[in-house]
């Protein structure tokens, strides 16, 4: 048995996973990452052992827990190296746990923990496997013969950060024109803010009204509705998404490739037109091609691959 | 001992190796790529053979033998898939040749054969390493855990038709875009024509006529004599390379990163400014960093990649 826990810097989610990959129960509580980093690890340590004893469990029948964190992550040592969201510098966050639970504890980036919780699900135990996320970033992880890549300084498969547009938008990661400037939901609904500001009397610019506010889901909402302006938008949208995940397969060519992440809901609105579109645009179209599909965990795939990462 | 095969759309290129990555011998003759493919490989089969005369060897004295070819390439059944240049489709080439060498042969793309090439000698064993070469187009080829990356269908590794620029310059690949289309020697000679036509009383336009052509090294040497026109011709094609190789570290965050191909033998005039480019785009900051280095090996990569790739 296993906890996985996917620590952001809003919530601490964490579950109880079975060696097959199922989720036993999980719990949350909020991060309040304003506090000493020992106060938040403290936290996490008693919401693992109330999930244990909620599941009528002991430290002794953990095989191990898994952390998956933002930012730049340390494997080796244990260490939070860098993260911006939850503002660490070299946090020892394996050893602090340690203290309160003597079980082996391993930490990933969660984007990779993400993208392995997708592999054990739903990767077949194939060699090579790709998951990217389109949510408020563009997240990535790469599985390279089976186990999660990482590069030589834990720092690899930052796959929003490709450059999509030499001296394009400006992207929070200080680069200009990386993908996820273009492929984020975040872009999304600039896109959409800008289409309509163009387009102040078109359906687009009612359904925002209606729901009160732009959201990834504005667009695609109108576009269902038959609005042009609303295509466009989704569109060029998925064009920009398709044209990442193209590079991302002549680099790659993986055996499976999944997309996660809130927009992943409008499911084959955005699935058929990528798969068309890598399939005229990528570069090797002779052999066998990369299966595309969508995700199916969601929320839980970075709490299962944590949990199976600390067993790696 | 090895022998190592860079097969070319113009010439084979042959050569004697030494299990520490010398060069004993090396011998070519023109490929002639319009003939049946089995004359082609009957040559090589001859090439390898007076090879081996020449340094007083016999055929029981080699190891294997490694043939690096342009195209797709199914490795494990020692097949060429399909190539472009040498109009090739399924043409089983390791069966061919041993009918000739009963000795272990194998495959590689090119491009990967180079890039391990150049890994066997200047790699210092590292787990991961890229190498790119900047010819007539990008090529690329990816060494991790110390093995060549081929991807689930052998296609994997063509860094040279990542986006740089979504819906840009057309490729040769029928993909629009691509690193390659503005990186390689050709998209230089592209981007010098362009500015001797905007400004043909420039140095730029002069040095072209001294030449009698525009070549990957027109801009270059112009710029060394202080023509500004041309110096803006260098810097705007070195940040075309330069963030290529940011999303490639962004990606793979590689021990080492070598650059190949005519461009690179500008040296530092080519890799100062892309070390600062990377230094102040890559994505991760707050970890050690890729080592940026010019390919050393040139021609001699493919041969010493193949016959080492014999012994994988």
């Amino acid at each position: 048995m296993y906890i996985g826990i996917d620590l952001g810097g809003t919530n601490i989610a964490a579950g109880v996973v079975s060696k097959d990959g199922k989720i036993i129960k999980t719990d949350s509580r909020p991060t309040l990452s304003e506090r000493p980093y020992q106060e938040i690890i403290k936290d996490m340590a008693e919401l693992c052992l109330k999930l244990l004893e909620e599941c009528d469990l002991k430290v002794s029948d953990l095989d191990g827990i898994g952390i998956g964190s933002p930012g730049t992550i340390d494997s080796t040592n244990g260490v939070v190296v860098y993260s911006n969201n939850l503002k660490w510098d070299n946090v020892p966050i394996c050893d602090e746990l340690k203290k309160y639970i003597d079980v082996p504890i391993r930490i990933e980036n969660d984007a990779n923990a993400a993208a392995y919780g997708e592999y054990i699900v739903n990767g077949d135990n194939v060699d090579s496997f790709v998951a990217i996320t389109l949510g408020t970033g563009v997240g990535g992880g790469v599985i390279i013969n089976k186990n999660i890549y990482r590069g030589f300084n834990g720092a690899g498969g930052e796959l929003g950060h490709i450059t999509l547009v030499h001296n394009g938008e400006h992207c929070t990661c200080g680069n200009d024109g990386c993908w996820e400037a273009y492929a984020s939901v975040t872009a999304l609904i600039r896109q959409t803010k800008k289409a309509i500001e163009e387009n102040p009397d078109s359906l687009l610019a009612k359904e925002a009204e209606k729901e009160g506010k732009v959201s990834g889901r504005t667009s695609f909402n109108a576009a269902k509705e038959g609005d042009t302006i609303a295509e466009k938008v989704v569109d060029q949208y998925i064009k920009y998404v398709a044209d990442g995940i193209t590079s991302i397969i002549n680099i790659f060519q993986p055996n499976i490739l999944v997309i996660g992440g809130g927009i992943s809901k409008e499911g084959d609105r955005l699935l058929v037109p990528i798969k068309e579109y890598v399939k005229k645009h990528s570069y090797c179209k002779a052999v066998a091609q990369t299966e595309i599909k969508i995700a199916t965990l969601m929320n839980d795939a970075g709490i299962i691959g944590a949990a199976f990462a600390s067993a790696q």
